[in-house]
Protein backbone atom coordinates (compact mmCIF):
# COMPACT_ATOMS: atom_id res chain seq x y z
CA UNK A 1 0.00 0.00 0.00
CA UNK A 2 1.00 3.58 0.05
CA UNK A 3 0.01 6.90 1.44
CA UNK A 4 0.56 10.05 -0.73
CA UNK A 5 -1.10 13.71 0.23
CA UNK A 6 -0.50 17.19 -1.43
CA UNK A 7 -2.34 20.34 -0.09
CA UNK A 8 -2.34 23.47 -1.82
CA UNK A 9 -2.66 26.30 0.54
CA UNK A 10 -2.52 30.05 -0.36
CA UNK A 11 0.97 30.51 0.73
CA UNK A 12 2.16 27.49 -1.31
CA UNK A 13 1.98 23.38 -1.65
CA UNK A 14 2.97 20.32 0.73
CA UNK A 15 3.45 16.95 -0.83
CA UNK A 16 4.00 14.30 1.13
CA UNK A 17 4.53 10.32 0.80
CA UNK A 18 5.39 7.26 2.53
CA UNK A 19 7.99 4.42 1.33
CA UNK A 20 7.12 1.51 1.87
CA UNK A 21 5.91 -1.27 -0.87
CA UNK A 22 4.87 -5.11 -0.62
CA UNK A 23 3.97 -7.51 -2.99
CA UNK A 24 2.49 -9.49 -0.05
CA UNK A 25 3.16 -8.98 3.27
CA UNK A 26 6.55 -11.24 3.35
CA UNK A 27 7.45 -8.66 0.64
CA UNK A 28 8.12 -5.46 1.92
CA UNK A 29 10.18 -2.92 0.98
CA UNK A 30 11.34 0.78 0.60
CA UNK A 31 11.30 2.76 -2.41
CA UNK A 32 10.82 6.36 -2.95
CA UNK A 33 7.19 7.72 -4.48
CA UNK A 34 7.72 11.19 -5.00
CA UNK A 35 9.74 12.17 -7.95
CA UNK A 36 10.86 16.09 -8.21
CA UNK A 37 11.64 18.23 -11.41
CA UNK A 38 12.80 21.29 -10.50
CA UNK A 39 14.36 23.97 -12.53
CA UNK A 40 14.96 26.64 -10.53
CA UNK A 41 13.65 30.29 -11.35
CA UNK A 42 11.23 28.23 -14.12
CA UNK A 43 9.41 25.42 -12.52
CA UNK A 44 8.93 23.05 -9.90
CA UNK A 45 6.68 20.03 -10.47
CA UNK A 46 6.20 17.35 -7.65
CA UNK A 47 5.32 13.73 -8.44
CA UNK A 48 3.84 11.52 -6.13
CA UNK A 49 2.64 7.68 -6.91
CA UNK A 50 0.63 4.95 -5.36
CA UNK A 51 -0.74 1.64 -6.89
CA UNK A 52 1.61 -0.89 -9.30
CA UNK A 53 5.04 -0.20 -8.20
CA UNK A 54 5.91 -1.41 -12.31
CA UNK A 55 3.04 0.60 -13.87
CA UNK A 56 4.46 3.72 -11.91
CA UNK A 57 8.42 3.79 -12.46
CA UNK A 58 7.79 2.65 -16.16
CA UNK A 59 5.38 5.94 -16.05
CA UNK A 60 7.95 8.16 -14.82
CA UNK A 61 10.47 6.79 -16.87
CA UNK A 62 8.91 7.22 -20.08
CA UNK A 63 8.80 10.77 -18.69
CA UNK A 64 12.55 10.88 -17.83
CA UNK A 65 13.35 9.48 -21.31
CA UNK A 66 11.29 12.02 -23.64
CA UNK A 67 13.19 14.60 -21.43
CA UNK A 68 16.62 12.99 -22.72
CA UNK A 69 15.55 12.66 -25.80
CA UNK A 70 15.18 16.32 -26.61
CA UNK A 71 13.37 16.06 -30.03
CA UNK A 72 10.95 18.57 -29.19
CA UNK A 73 8.26 16.35 -28.48
CA UNK A 74 6.64 17.52 -25.21
CA UNK A 75 8.51 17.16 -21.91
CA UNK A 76 7.75 17.88 -18.15
CA UNK A 77 10.83 20.45 -18.58
CA UNK A 78 8.70 22.45 -21.83
CA UNK A 79 5.17 22.21 -21.51
CA UNK A 80 3.90 25.68 -20.67
CA UNK A 81 1.23 24.30 -18.04
CA UNK A 82 0.88 22.15 -15.08
CA UNK A 83 -2.37 21.72 -17.18
CA UNK A 84 0.01 20.03 -19.90
CA UNK A 85 2.51 18.05 -17.36
CA UNK A 86 -1.28 16.28 -16.20
CA UNK A 87 -1.66 15.27 -19.41
CA UNK A 88 1.43 14.13 -20.24
CA UNK A 89 1.42 11.79 -17.31
CA UNK A 90 -1.73 10.30 -18.12
CA UNK A 91 -0.69 9.38 -21.59
CA UNK A 92 2.04 7.84 -20.62
CA UNK A 93 0.63 6.10 -17.73
CA UNK A 94 -2.16 5.21 -20.67
CA UNK A 95 0.80 4.13 -23.01
CA UNK A 96 2.33 1.45 -20.08
CA UNK A 97 -0.72 0.30 -18.94
CA UNK A 98 -1.77 -0.62 -23.00
CA UNK A 99 2.15 -2.26 -22.87
CA UNK A 100 1.50 -3.92 -19.57
CA UNK A 101 -2.10 -4.35 -19.15
CA UNK A 102 -2.49 -7.56 -21.05
CA UNK A 103 0.23 -9.77 -18.97
CA UNK A 104 -0.73 -8.02 -15.86
CA UNK A 105 -4.34 -9.25 -16.25
CA UNK A 106 -3.71 -13.21 -17.22
CA UNK A 107 -1.56 -12.72 -13.71
CA UNK A 108 -4.54 -11.51 -11.95
CA UNK A 109 -2.08 -8.03 -10.90
CA UNK A 110 -3.84 -5.15 -10.37
CA UNK A 111 -1.38 -2.64 -12.70
CA UNK A 112 -3.80 0.29 -11.51
CA UNK A 113 -1.77 3.62 -10.98
CA UNK A 114 -2.55 6.84 -9.26
CA UNK A 115 -0.56 10.19 -9.09
CA UNK A 116 -0.64 13.32 -8.07
CA UNK A 117 1.22 16.29 -9.81
CA UNK A 118 1.39 19.28 -8.43
CA UNK A 119 3.70 22.97 -8.60
CA UNK A 120 4.31 25.76 -10.86
CA UNK A 121 5.63 27.08 -14.06
CA UNK A 122 6.64 30.34 -14.43
CA UNK A 123 3.68 32.47 -16.03
CA UNK A 124 0.47 30.38 -13.99
CA UNK A 125 -0.44 29.93 -10.57
CA UNK A 126 0.48 27.07 -8.57
CA UNK A 127 -1.53 24.24 -9.34
CA UNK A 128 -2.54 20.30 -8.26
CA UNK A 129 -3.83 17.18 -10.08
CA UNK A 130 -4.63 13.78 -9.53
CA UNK A 131 -4.42 11.17 -12.48
CA UNK A 132 -7.05 8.11 -11.98
CA UNK A 133 -5.69 5.13 -13.39
CA UNK A 134 -7.41 5.54 -16.63
CA UNK A 135 -5.10 8.54 -17.34
CA UNK A 136 -8.04 11.12 -17.20
CA UNK A 137 -7.67 13.86 -14.44
CA UNK A 138 -8.60 16.85 -11.84
CA UNK A 139 -7.30 19.63 -10.53
CA UNK A 140 -8.13 20.45 -6.92
CA UNK A 141 -9.41 23.81 -6.22
CA UNK A 142 -9.77 25.96 -3.12
CA UNK A 143 -12.67 24.05 -2.28
CA UNK A 144 -11.16 21.07 -2.56
CA UNK A 145 -7.44 21.93 -1.49
CA UNK A 146 -5.94 18.15 -0.64
CA UNK A 147 -5.40 15.67 -2.30
CA UNK A 148 -4.99 12.07 -1.52
CA UNK A 149 -4.13 8.58 -3.51
CA UNK A 150 -3.49 5.23 -2.03
CA UNK A 151 -4.51 4.57 1.81
CA UNK A 152 -6.64 7.74 2.23
CA UNK A 153 -9.13 7.32 4.47
CA UNK A 154 -7.39 6.63 8.16
CA UNK A 155 -5.56 9.83 7.70
CA UNK A 156 -8.33 12.10 5.97
CA UNK A 157 -10.52 13.57 9.30
CA UNK A 158 -7.56 15.71 10.53
CA UNK A 159 -7.26 17.10 6.60
CA UNK A 160 -10.80 17.91 7.32
CA UNK A 161 -10.86 19.72 10.03
CA UNK A 162 -7.53 21.81 9.70
CA UNK A 163 -6.33 22.08 5.90
CA UNK A 164 -8.41 25.17 3.93
CA UNK A 165 -6.99 28.05 1.33
CA UNK A 166 -5.94 30.06 4.53
CA UNK A 167 -3.87 27.46 6.57
CA UNK A 168 -0.48 28.53 7.29
CA UNK A 169 2.23 26.73 6.06
CA UNK A 170 3.74 25.66 9.02
CA UNK A 171 0.16 23.86 9.65
CA UNK A 172 -0.35 22.56 6.96
CA UNK A 173 3.24 20.61 7.45
CA UNK A 174 1.93 19.34 10.73
CA UNK A 175 -1.16 18.58 9.87
CA UNK A 176 0.07 16.36 6.89
CA UNK A 177 2.31 14.65 9.07
CA UNK A 178 -0.63 13.84 11.85
CA UNK A 179 -2.14 12.32 9.07
CA UNK A 180 0.11 9.83 8.06
CA UNK A 181 0.90 9.28 11.79
CA UNK A 182 -2.84 7.78 11.91
CA UNK A 183 -2.50 6.18 8.72
CA UNK A 184 0.33 4.27 9.56
CA UNK A 185 -1.34 3.53 13.82
CA UNK A 186 -4.02 1.77 11.69
CA UNK A 187 -2.36 0.47 8.51
CA UNK A 188 0.96 -1.53 8.83
CA UNK A 189 1.25 -1.06 5.02
CA UNK A 190 1.91 2.82 4.98
CA UNK A 191 5.42 3.09 6.51
CA UNK A 192 8.66 5.75 7.32
CA UNK A 193 10.13 7.23 5.89
CA UNK A 194 7.93 9.88 4.85
CA UNK A 195 9.41 12.76 2.15
CA UNK A 196 8.21 15.57 2.51
CA UNK A 197 8.52 18.85 0.23
CA UNK A 198 6.78 22.52 0.79
CA UNK A 199 6.67 25.18 -2.07
CA UNK A 200 6.60 28.50 -1.42
CA UNK A 201 4.19 30.08 -3.98
CA UNK A 202 5.66 31.99 -6.58
CA UNK A 203 9.40 30.71 -5.57
CA UNK A 204 10.01 28.57 -8.43
CA UNK A 205 12.33 26.38 -6.51
CA UNK A 206 12.33 24.29 -3.94
CA UNK A 207 14.47 25.00 -0.25
CA UNK A 208 12.72 22.64 2.11
CA UNK A 209 12.96 18.67 0.80
CA UNK A 210 13.10 16.55 4.10
CA UNK A 211 13.00 12.65 4.63
CA UNK A 212 11.63 11.39 8.01
CA UNK A 213 12.77 8.34 9.31
CA UNK A 214 12.22 6.30 12.53
CA UNK A 215 15.43 8.09 14.25
CA UNK A 216 13.87 11.28 13.10
CA UNK A 217 13.54 13.25 16.62
CA UNK A 218 10.82 15.90 15.30
CA UNK A 219 8.49 13.15 13.91
CA UNK A 220 9.14 10.88 16.92
CA UNK A 221 8.17 13.97 18.98
CA UNK A 222 5.41 15.26 17.01
CA UNK A 223 3.57 11.69 17.04
CA UNK A 224 3.97 11.45 20.86
CA UNK A 225 2.71 14.54 21.65
CA UNK A 226 -0.39 14.17 19.25
CA UNK A 227 -0.95 10.94 20.97
CA UNK A 228 -0.75 12.74 24.37
CA UNK A 229 -2.84 15.79 22.94
CA UNK A 230 -5.67 12.67 21.73
CA UNK A 231 -5.65 11.23 24.98
CA UNK A 232 -6.06 14.80 27.04
CA UNK A 233 -8.97 16.11 24.82
CA UNK A 234 -10.79 12.35 24.80
CA UNK A 235 -10.22 12.62 28.82
CA UNK A 236 -12.24 16.14 29.30
CA UNK A 237 -15.19 14.90 27.35
CA UNK A 238 -17.83 14.25 29.82
CA UNK A 239 -19.22 10.75 30.25
CA UNK A 240 -22.80 10.14 28.89
CA UNK A 241 -24.91 10.27 31.58
CA UNK A 242 -27.59 7.09 31.68
CA UNK A 243 -30.04 8.29 34.28
CA UNK A 244 -30.03 4.85 35.94
CA UNK A 245 -28.62 3.31 39.32
CA UNK A 246 -25.79 1.12 37.46
CA UNK B 1 -23.05 2.89 3.57
CA UNK B 2 -22.71 1.88 7.48
CA UNK B 3 -21.25 2.40 10.09
CA UNK B 4 -21.22 -0.57 13.41
CA UNK B 5 -19.03 -0.83 15.79
CA UNK B 6 -19.06 -3.51 18.88
CA UNK B 7 -16.29 -3.66 21.38
CA UNK B 8 -15.60 -5.97 24.10
CA UNK B 9 -14.16 -4.72 27.40
CA UNK B 10 -13.97 -6.35 31.10
CA UNK B 11 -16.69 -4.14 32.37
CA UNK B 12 -18.94 -5.07 29.75
CA UNK B 13 -19.97 -4.23 25.89
CA UNK B 14 -20.95 -1.45 23.87
CA UNK B 15 -22.85 -1.95 20.43
CA UNK B 16 -23.33 1.44 18.12
CA UNK B 17 -24.64 1.81 14.49
CA UNK B 18 -25.63 4.70 12.10
CA UNK B 19 -29.10 4.52 10.43
CA UNK B 20 -28.69 5.62 7.22
CA UNK B 21 -29.26 3.95 3.96
CA UNK B 22 -28.83 4.99 0.05
CA UNK B 23 -29.37 2.77 -2.47
CA UNK B 24 -28.14 5.85 -4.25
CA UNK B 25 -27.38 9.48 -3.49
CA UNK B 26 -30.60 10.12 -4.52
CA UNK B 27 -32.35 7.43 -2.20
CA UNK B 28 -31.34 8.00 1.00
CA UNK B 29 -33.70 6.79 4.05
CA UNK B 30 -33.43 5.95 8.00
CA UNK B 31 -33.14 2.63 8.99
CA UNK B 32 -32.71 0.80 11.77
CA UNK B 33 -29.71 -1.56 11.95
CA UNK B 34 -29.63 -2.88 15.28
CA UNK B 35 -31.50 -5.96 16.36
CA UNK B 36 -32.20 -6.67 19.86
CA UNK B 37 -33.27 -10.20 21.36
CA UNK B 38 -33.51 -9.99 25.03
CA UNK B 39 -34.87 -12.09 27.82
CA UNK B 40 -33.95 -10.33 31.27
CA UNK B 41 -31.78 -12.62 33.41
CA UNK B 42 -31.16 -15.67 30.73
CA UNK B 43 -29.54 -13.87 27.82
CA UNK B 44 -28.98 -10.33 26.31
CA UNK B 45 -28.25 -10.62 21.73
CA UNK B 46 -27.13 -7.56 20.22
CA UNK B 47 -27.29 -8.10 15.95
CA UNK B 48 -25.39 -5.16 14.30
CA UNK B 49 -25.82 -5.09 10.20
CA UNK B 50 -24.18 -3.53 6.85
CA UNK B 51 -24.36 -4.27 3.39
CA UNK B 52 -27.10 -4.82 0.93
CA UNK B 53 -30.49 -4.35 2.95
CA UNK B 54 -33.25 -6.73 1.49
CA UNK B 55 -30.44 -9.24 2.32
CA UNK B 56 -29.90 -8.31 5.80
CA UNK B 57 -33.58 -7.79 6.49
CA UNK B 58 -34.29 -11.22 5.03
CA UNK B 59 -31.71 -13.06 7.49
CA UNK B 60 -33.09 -11.04 10.47
CA UNK B 61 -36.42 -12.12 9.40
CA UNK B 62 -35.79 -15.83 9.22
CA UNK B 63 -34.31 -15.90 12.45
CA UNK B 64 -37.35 -14.34 14.01
CA UNK B 65 -39.97 -16.95 12.10
CA UNK B 66 -38.09 -19.90 13.45
CA UNK B 67 -38.39 -18.51 17.13
CA UNK B 68 -42.47 -17.65 16.30
CA UNK B 69 -42.64 -21.27 14.49
CA UNK B 70 -40.99 -22.73 18.19
CA UNK B 71 -40.67 -26.22 16.73
CA UNK B 72 -37.56 -27.41 18.88
CA UNK B 73 -35.52 -26.27 16.06
CA UNK B 74 -31.94 -23.68 17.54
CA UNK B 75 -33.17 -20.58 17.32
CA UNK B 76 -31.65 -17.40 18.85
CA UNK B 77 -33.95 -18.26 21.51
CA UNK B 78 -32.74 -21.53 22.73
CA UNK B 79 -29.10 -21.90 21.52
CA UNK B 80 -26.78 -22.59 24.53
CA UNK B 81 -23.72 -20.56 23.21
CA UNK B 82 -22.94 -16.96 21.64
CA UNK B 83 -21.04 -20.02 19.31
CA UNK B 84 -24.10 -20.96 17.97
CA UNK B 85 -26.00 -17.56 17.65
CA UNK B 86 -23.17 -16.78 15.43
CA UNK B 87 -23.48 -19.88 14.00
CA UNK B 88 -27.48 -19.75 13.05
CA UNK B 89 -27.10 -16.03 11.82
CA UNK B 90 -24.65 -17.50 9.70
CA UNK B 91 -26.37 -20.31 7.83
CA UNK B 92 -29.39 -17.71 8.16
CA UNK B 93 -27.65 -15.66 5.47
CA UNK B 94 -26.48 -18.18 3.65
CA UNK B 95 -29.35 -19.72 2.73
CA UNK B 96 -31.06 -16.17 1.62
CA UNK B 97 -27.97 -15.28 -0.25
CA UNK B 98 -28.31 -18.95 -2.00
CA UNK B 99 -32.55 -17.49 -2.86
CA UNK B 100 -31.56 -14.04 -4.12
CA UNK B 101 -28.20 -13.94 -5.16
CA UNK B 102 -28.90 -14.98 -8.54
CA UNK B 103 -31.27 -12.36 -8.88
CA UNK B 104 -28.99 -9.79 -7.55
CA UNK B 105 -26.18 -10.43 -9.39
CA UNK B 106 -28.00 -10.39 -12.80
CA UNK B 107 -28.95 -6.80 -11.75
CA UNK B 108 -25.43 -6.27 -11.00
CA UNK B 109 -26.36 -5.37 -7.31
CA UNK B 110 -23.90 -6.29 -4.86
CA UNK B 111 -25.81 -9.29 -2.52
CA UNK B 112 -23.27 -8.94 0.26
CA UNK B 113 -23.71 -8.57 4.22
CA UNK B 114 -21.64 -8.85 7.09
CA UNK B 115 -22.92 -8.66 10.96
CA UNK B 116 -21.62 -8.18 14.67
CA UNK B 117 -23.92 -10.28 16.99
CA UNK B 118 -22.31 -10.21 20.77
CA UNK B 119 -23.68 -10.80 24.16
CA UNK B 120 -24.01 -13.29 26.76
CA UNK B 121 -25.95 -16.10 27.67
CA UNK B 122 -26.33 -17.55 31.03
CA UNK B 123 -23.58 -20.40 31.59
CA UNK B 124 -21.11 -18.92 29.72
CA UNK B 125 -19.25 -15.67 29.34
CA UNK B 126 -20.23 -12.47 27.25
CA UNK B 127 -18.84 -13.05 23.58
CA UNK B 128 -18.77 -10.76 20.73
CA UNK B 129 -18.18 -12.25 17.10
CA UNK B 130 -18.02 -10.79 13.30
CA UNK B 131 -20.06 -13.05 10.58
CA UNK B 132 -18.64 -12.32 7.14
CA UNK B 133 -20.74 -11.88 3.89
CA UNK B 134 -19.97 -15.43 3.15
CA UNK B 135 -22.09 -17.15 6.96
CA UNK B 136 -18.09 -17.35 8.34
CA UNK B 137 -17.10 -15.79 11.44
CA UNK B 138 -14.36 -14.57 13.60
CA UNK B 139 -14.53 -14.16 17.33
CA UNK B 140 -13.31 -10.74 19.27
CA UNK B 141 -9.97 -11.75 21.93
CA UNK B 142 -9.27 -9.30 24.47
CA UNK B 143 -6.26 -8.60 21.83
CA UNK B 144 -8.94 -7.09 19.22
CA UNK B 145 -11.62 -5.55 21.71
CA UNK B 146 -13.36 -3.92 18.99
CA UNK B 147 -14.83 -5.06 15.74
CA UNK B 148 -16.31 -2.61 12.87
CA UNK B 149 -18.32 -3.25 9.82
CA UNK B 150 -19.14 -1.11 6.79
CA UNK B 151 -17.40 2.25 6.92
CA UNK B 152 -14.83 1.64 9.11
CA UNK B 153 -11.38 3.32 8.45
CA UNK B 154 -12.25 6.47 9.28
CA UNK B 155 -13.06 6.03 13.06
CA UNK B 156 -10.31 3.72 13.52
CA UNK B 157 -7.90 5.67 14.70
CA UNK B 158 -9.42 6.63 18.04
CA UNK B 159 -10.85 2.91 18.67
CA UNK B 160 -6.82 2.36 18.05
CA UNK B 161 -6.27 4.22 20.49
CA UNK B 162 -8.27 4.32 22.90
CA UNK B 163 -10.42 0.40 23.26
CA UNK B 164 -8.50 -2.29 25.20
CA UNK B 165 -9.70 -4.80 27.88
CA UNK B 166 -9.39 -2.58 30.42
CA UNK B 167 -11.05 0.61 28.90
CA UNK B 168 -14.00 1.83 31.37
CA UNK B 169 -17.50 1.49 29.87
CA UNK B 170 -17.91 5.59 29.81
CA UNK B 171 -14.47 5.68 28.24
CA UNK B 172 -15.61 2.64 25.40
CA UNK B 173 -19.40 4.76 25.05
CA UNK B 174 -17.49 8.37 24.31
CA UNK B 175 -14.74 6.39 22.20
CA UNK B 176 -17.32 4.60 19.91
CA UNK B 177 -18.92 7.95 19.77
CA UNK B 178 -16.06 9.84 18.81
CA UNK B 179 -15.17 7.54 16.20
CA UNK B 180 -18.93 8.25 14.57
CA UNK B 181 -18.31 11.22 14.68
CA UNK B 182 -14.86 10.98 12.49
CA UNK B 183 -17.21 8.65 10.02
CA UNK B 184 -20.05 10.93 9.77
CA UNK B 185 -17.44 14.26 8.59
CA UNK B 186 -15.88 12.23 6.17
CA UNK B 187 -18.48 10.04 4.58
CA UNK B 188 -21.64 11.31 3.84
CA UNK B 189 -23.45 8.23 3.75
CA UNK B 190 -22.97 7.46 7.64
CA UNK B 191 -25.37 9.75 9.70
CA UNK B 192 -27.56 9.90 12.20
CA UNK B 193 -29.54 8.87 14.40
CA UNK B 194 -27.02 6.63 16.24
CA UNK B 195 -28.48 3.45 18.16
CA UNK B 196 -26.23 2.63 21.30
CA UNK B 197 -26.66 0.17 23.52
CA UNK B 198 -24.20 -0.99 26.80
CA UNK B 199 -24.44 -4.20 28.25
CA UNK B 200 -22.94 -5.09 32.08
CA UNK B 201 -20.84 -8.05 32.08
CA UNK B 202 -22.85 -10.68 33.49
CA UNK B 203 -26.28 -8.18 34.17
CA UNK B 204 -28.07 -10.50 31.07
CA UNK B 205 -30.13 -7.52 30.97
CA UNK B 206 -30.37 -4.43 28.73
CA UNK B 207 -30.78 -1.50 30.92
CA UNK B 208 -28.81 1.12 28.72
CA UNK B 209 -30.30 1.72 25.09
CA UNK B 210 -30.35 4.84 23.47
CA UNK B 211 -30.64 6.74 20.00
CA UNK B 212 -28.64 10.12 19.34
CA UNK B 213 -30.29 12.28 16.92
CA UNK B 214 -29.30 15.49 15.55
CA UNK B 215 -31.10 17.30 18.30
CA UNK B 216 -29.30 15.05 21.12
CA UNK B 217 -27.90 17.49 23.38
CA UNK B 218 -25.24 15.14 24.93
CA UNK B 219 -23.63 14.24 21.18
CA UNK B 220 -24.07 17.92 20.05
CA UNK B 221 -21.71 18.84 22.94
CA UNK B 222 -19.33 16.07 22.59
CA UNK B 223 -18.53 16.94 18.66
CA UNK B 224 -18.12 20.54 19.62
CA UNK B 225 -15.79 19.64 22.48
CA UNK B 226 -14.06 16.97 21.02
CA UNK B 227 -13.43 19.57 17.67
CA UNK B 228 -12.17 22.26 20.04
CA UNK B 229 -10.13 19.62 21.94
CA UNK B 230 -8.29 18.26 18.43
CA UNK B 231 -7.61 22.21 17.77
CA UNK B 232 -6.04 22.76 20.77
CA UNK B 233 -3.93 19.71 20.80
CA UNK B 234 -3.36 20.64 17.04
CA UNK B 235 -2.36 23.91 18.00
CA UNK B 236 0.08 22.86 20.88
CA UNK B 237 2.29 20.87 18.14
CA UNK B 238 5.67 22.01 17.46
CA UNK B 239 6.32 23.52 14.23
CA UNK B 240 9.16 22.10 12.11
CA UNK B 241 11.82 24.13 11.89
CA UNK B 242 13.41 24.15 8.41
CA UNK B 243 16.82 25.79 9.32
CA UNK B 244 16.70 28.06 5.99
CA UNK B 245 15.91 31.86 5.67
CA UNK B 246 12.16 31.22 4.53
Amino acid sequence: MTYCVAAMIGAGMVFASDSRTNAGVDNVSTFRKMKIHEYPGERVIVILVSGNLGITQATLNTLDQAIRRSDGSPTLLNVRSMYEAAELLGNALRVIRQRDGPYLTQANVDGSANFLVGGQIAGEDQRLFQVYAEGNFIEATPDTPFLQIGETKYGKPILDRVINADTSMDDAVKCVLVSFDSTMRSNLSVGLPIDLVCYQKDSLRLTRVRRFDEQDPYMRNLRNQWGEGLRQAFAKLPPLHWGDQA
